[in-house]
């Protein structure tokens, strides 16, 4: 019997840091690497490719380690009070594969180990996956996504940007209209797409002129994918297939502080220039869902929390390129009411991921 | 056909004033006098009482007006998008009666009244209504509610603060152990009991000395809910009865602003001073739902939110006192998601009070 | 050379805790203890008084060494990179002293033992000081502090709220006609007062009845300073001193929240009532400076910076009660810009105090 | 004698629309066009450009009569409480004429007429000037910024992002090294640059494929100008000349929200991706300006002012692609201390430009 109406243990007897750990949180946006191919690499059937380029030896190490290293993972999940991690092939992954037939093996091969890592064996309870998909051939994306989510158990797709398409300069948006067998197989599977970034090829990065690096950097990769978004919006997608579910890292790539601005000019634009029925804010509650990987800043948290609401934004890390702990004491550190922060920890991807 | 992807009426065809009407809006926190007795007065059986002291003769003539003229208030919910509002007896009401028999027979009568004015005829499916209670009597008060909520339909039950006993001094808080039946009923009937504030008795605001009229005034209003409130917390009644549920207005009357350090602090209390099992946030977060009526600040209401979280935050008017079209537009006005704003505007009321 | 762009120590090589000390910060509202006689006893001439009533036996111990352990206080402002403390008599002080004159001698001894132990000496650099005053006695109150300002080098005045006056039912606030001389002395001065919360009389605590605690908790120590300092505005003085300045402590004591409704239903009061010619909110920018005492609250922290803006808040602890490192690692864990962190840090006080 | 303490005009006696208007605001991106070419045509030597595309017809001709119309402009001001307007030349203008020579010629002619309309005559109260200048010729541009400040009195100079060199493929980023002696004479002047957005080149917008118009939307400009401004910070140029002052417009072309991020990947870099020896937050504090043009979003003003401080941010409208009167009801509606609505509103403008 301590004498107080709280516990409050710290070096100093009637201080605390105030610092707890919610051991039942949920992450989403965690990479792993795979024995099947480098997909840090954008061209494996070429000789070149960036593999994780600008940034420093130190972190190259660290994270290529810690991309594959089941135990590093488990112990770095215990520390920071993360129960589930929701794993996926990194960026560029299936999508820097030129040759489709090749990107359709591979996305198979790449399927099944990470089935046999992760969702099998000793950490099976711990972990959950998103299937890669090869959308150099969207019906066989289609026929993937439908056994990574039908036979081993998986529970969504994540897709990293724009495909390459037999070279380096061509590529495919998701929005293009050979796409539309994978999005009406991914609609009737009633499972989420996780709209991830990739490392640009040389020919986009173009207008960097000497800044190429800022195309591999988070702002890059913000604008790159905000881009992608906006197009699956104007394209009229979510008006053929209402029922889709696609859910952006790094606190929506931006939208959020743009999307207001974005309806308000498009009052003045020509309709044959937005193909859409609603304005951007009504999909953007109806389609998408938010995750925080990436991002410990308050105000862009706040920001993307008034886009959303408290039902569709996730807290994640993107894992092993940000760290459990670092993002784990940012996001209980913040102050919100705890049915908020349930929510966001781990609610919210329960239900959106049918979890239990 | 206008050549544009939205519409945008205003007086320079480019622009809109950025500003429209859910019809949908739902208010909780909506007073109505009534020929029974004036409800004003602090005591109807002796010859004093404040009756809207302090504020000036054009606001309480108009206020007067409206408290009973049921073509204006459905005339100004037309114009503010209100579909439908929770009428309930302006303060101090029955709580301001000092003999106990006229307490009982006075609720009994006001009920009547108010199912008859407001709950059949006409406007019946404008208004709900939440029911007076003798707390002067509380096995009274708990028989009252019970028939208040099955025979006469209302949707919940509304307390102005303390209620005199007997006399101008002596008063009595919803903490004390006789209430204890009432709660009971209450957690039973699974209603929500709205906290008002109401005049205070002059030997209360003492304190002020000359600045008596700080005790009518919003900020004395809120300082005796709040003090209300958190005696109800400390005094361990949601450990006993965890099914209640409790309406606060005005933004929770300036609880989320110290709540947090209000639980901070008591990490050093002596045990036998706070008589209940969890933090103050815990049951602020399990047995309140808190009304935005008579406030139009901002920040007041994200503090609010971020206190609560969306579900369980509700926008409200405090008609006549305040206005339907000036809090309305404040509502509206402000930049949250739809979803989140359908939630505060009527979604959450509508499962609060079982409404559909 | 480490191959990176910023340095980022930390146990993994490639990740920081992202966090760091700014040494030059400012604490204002900083408790101290005497060898004259005991403060944090309400009642001197008298044998009752609360001494830190209702807290835990660990704090009290814990509290009471550090009150006046000036080791122990360097040693914590080093590690929170404080560089400067303004330390204060504790509460209740000298307000809660019944005697007139035994409160103006006791204040003199102690502000020269404070200006001894403090403002000389091995720390001299690191500490300056705030003046008590006995306003049992207004004229030797003005008396007392122009000595702390031209004869000791202090930097302002601190006052516990109310003073006893004569015994434990009689008190007064700030305020009332006879405080006059006083403020006039503290405008010519042109220091600024610190209002601070104090310890209740019993007899003003009559309404909690059974929660005597919550008056000395720190809702109802924010309570009773908000109502003070209502008071001061209702009262005028602001018209007859215009060049008074206030600090508020725990983020100005709630009114932030609180003050755009204040306003917004005054437009409704009768003139007699509201004896001063602008809106609170206009004193409130040009009367008053807050500080953070106390407080580690993000929501109330951004209420109370849009109430007053970036150049009227100012960081402080309130030591020993609160913890130098608490208050600091929250403080320089919130997003801000860095030019407004300096102001809130250590600018605003420097420039108030006319510090260097 | 109303018998109220402050007036609240309104229809209905008791109640006011808590509107008002500050006449003192300055408005700082707010377009122009000219008599000498048409500068909303990208290729004033060629027969294309864009004109303003994708828009609709009753907005383009809304907009045309409105960058000439001083009359009109002056009654927007006069009802918004707009008491100054700086103008500048619209875009792409003399950054989208192919012909270096031709710039030069046309630069001039342009900030002439802006002179002679805006900065002397009836209005020449009213308005203030920022100058165009050839940076197809950045010596020549030199001198052309030299005379606008030093003979014309003009307070600034603002660039519409790259310039066109030569042809449509080829452009110009004000990073690049024969950009330095402009820099140079921008630092000795000591006046702010406003770095404005431009319709884009085709070449530019390869990567929208179908949705070009999306490069010229508020969401592409942004991401242009963003880009552009982290190049100037990238490229070494504030160390250089740590004098450079820069505006940027809409809230600071969505950097707010990633800025943080940025700094954190940073620190994963290799060192010769990154030429400068500050965090960009450091330059963004020292060296950057930011408008609230065209932005009527209460979340990015909040992120924005939050990454800069009240001293750094300056309301505008972006007049007439947006309404004085729209973006005036937004900003004056938003809750705020009067100090800090005083700094946006006008003071940091009148500080940043020296007038007065």
């Amino acid at each position: 019997m301590s004498g107080k109406i709280f516990e409050s243990p710290s070096e100093r007897p009637t201080f605390s840091a105030n610092r707890w750990r919610q051991p039942q949180k949920i992450a989403l946006e965690e990479a792993i690497t795979t024995s099947v191919f480098n997909p840090t690499n954008t061209l494996p059937e070429t000789k070149g490719g960036a593999e994780l380029p600008y940034v420093d030896e130190d972190y190259v190490v660290d994270v290529k380690n810690r991309l594959s290293n089941l135990e590093l993972r488990v112990q770095a999940m215990d520390r920071a009070g993360v129960a589930l991690t929701v794993v996926s092939l990194t960026m560029p992954g299936i999508e820097g594969i030129f040759d489709a037939k090749t990107a359709v093996e591979t996305a198979r091969k790449v399927n099944d180990e990470t089935h046999r890592i992760y969702c099998t064996g000793k950490y099976a309870d711990r972990f959950r996956a998103l299937g890669c998909v090869p959308m150099q051939d969207p019906k066989a994306a289609a026929a993937e996504a439908t056994r990574c989510i039908n036979e081993l158990g998986f529970v969504g797709i994540l897709i990293n940007g724009y495909s390459q398409i037999g070279d380096a300069e061509t590529v495919q948006y998701l929005d293009e209209p050979q796409c539309e067998p994978f999005w009406a197989t991914l609609e009737e599977l009633d499972v989420p797409l996780y709209l991830h970034p990739r490392i640009p090829t040389p020919g986009q990065s173009r207008i960097y002129r000497g800044y190429e690096f800022l195309a591999g950097s988070p702002w890059g990769f913000g604008v790159e994918t905000a881009m992608h978004t906006i197009r699956l919006i104007v394209s009229g997608l979510f008006d053929r297939h209402p029922g889709l579910k696609i859910i952006l890292g790094h606190c929506g790539e931006g939208l959020p502080f743009s999307l207001a601005r974005i309806d308000h000019r498009l009052r003045h634009f020509q309709p044959q220039h937005y193909k859409s029925k609603l304005r951007m804010q009504e999909y953007w509650e109806r389609n998408f869902w938010i995750t925080t990987a990436g991002v410990t800043s308050d105000t862009a948290f706040v920001d993307t929390l008034r886009s959303c609401g408290e039902d569709r934004l996730m807290w994640s890390v993107d894992y092993p390129y940000e760290d459990y702990d670092e993002c784990g004491t940012w996001f209980e550190g913040m102050e919100m009411s705890q049915s908020t922060r349930a929510k966001i920890g781990w609610e919210n991807a329960k239900r959106l991921f049918k979890m239990q």
